[in-house]
């Protein structure tokens, strides 16, 4: 995914204000070869030692930037945070109509066909993976998905200050719905190898909101 | 899960008419054992030797059984496929209206605060965690997963029939849109701790549903 996180700062995991800038160079190329592997094979079945021979780098170099598989797991979870949220700015910051709901569900679709629908969702993946495993990273993982989660109730809020979403809809409910939405979509979209289930989920939310819309005319 | 599956045969990965009664008694004791393990730790992170343990056999005893750690996925997956299921039958098969949805989703509300949300969907996180790493139980998942999707179906086309939803709906469509809300609202619960976006999540498809209900005169 090439999205580059616009105005978004995610609280680091780690001080990397010290490092100089090929230092950065080196500390990303990690993080981004064991976000790869991870999403592909998971976190457990991912070595520090496949991460190193992806990166490219020595293990001492490794071990400078990362002390362990549990920093390193912090940053991944970090990494991808940062990824997806920028995605979902990209997606939802104008978002003021069903209209723009559409373009949000198209970015999305466009990215899990680009990958064939390999991993599901980054930070969904994670959270399956580590909510059990890792109580230091679910935190982590709970705090992006509240981030998105506010960004969806931000979207929402517009539209009804614009009058596009009846002013007795619950923007925080719907939130929480519409992320279930994405989240499940993509999980059924990752089994099936196909992103029509994504599709379905996200456009019956939008139905759904459309029969909310002040518009609308159905309250 | 005290659940026990009714009137549902769900394929089986290996023979297993074969075994005297003990001995099934004693490979269902090791497939249980490895199923909770799984759940609350992920698969990779499960050892043969875990399981042997918990299970409270031999090394011998369990190869007997299972001739490798594969083997004894597919097994879990088979044995989560059919408690997810037979929770499912329990809440969907007499469904006839929208009241019985909500008592569907009481029982699995239910069952998640039960166990404090931990592990989530037995099936949505073997999903997460078996779709890149092992095709062969992706594709078994694939398939309890479709079976999930066709009993939402079922009662939603029931409902249709009953002239409990508009003529016009489509049961299809609505029933991958209820099973992605139930897996992203478990997702989402997992990493809380909380029950609630669950809760909302299928709260939410309820009132897409009640508005298209033909009684409900939205449409």
């Amino acid at each position: 995914m090439e999205y580059q996180l616009q105005n978004f700062v995610y609280p680091r995991t780690m001080a990397t204000d010290r490092l100089t800038r090929k230092g950065q160079v080196t500390r990303d190329r990690i993080v981004q070869a064991a976000a790869r592997l991870m999403l592909e094979q998971g976190v457990a079945r991912t070595t520090i030692e496949d991460i190193q021979v992806t990166a490219g780098v020595s293990p001492s170099q490794l071990y400078h930037y990362f002390p362990g598989k549990d920093a390193l797991v912090l940053a991944v979870v970090d990494h991808q945070a940062g990824q997806v949220m920028g995605i979902q700015h990209e997606g939802l910051d104008r978002l003021d109509d069903l209209e723009g709901l559409g373009d949000w569900r198209d970015l999305m679709i466009g990215l899990l066909t680009k990958v064939q629908c390999v991993g599901g969702c980054p930070l969904g993946s994670l959270a399956s993976d580590l909510s059990e495993a890792d109580p230091v990273a679910r935190v982590q993982l709970a705090s992006a998905f509240e981030s998105w989660e506010g960004l969806l109730r931000s979207g929402l809020e517009r539209m009804q200050d614009r009058g596009e979403l009846a002013a007795d809809a619950d923007p925080g409910e719907l939130a929480v719905a519409l992320l279930a939405a994405v989240q499940g979509g993509l999980l059924l979209s990752q089994i099936r190898r196909d992103p029509a289930p994504l599709r379905t989920a996200v456009n019956t939310m939008i139905d759904h909101l459309r029969s909310l819309s002040s518009t609308g005319g159905v309250r």
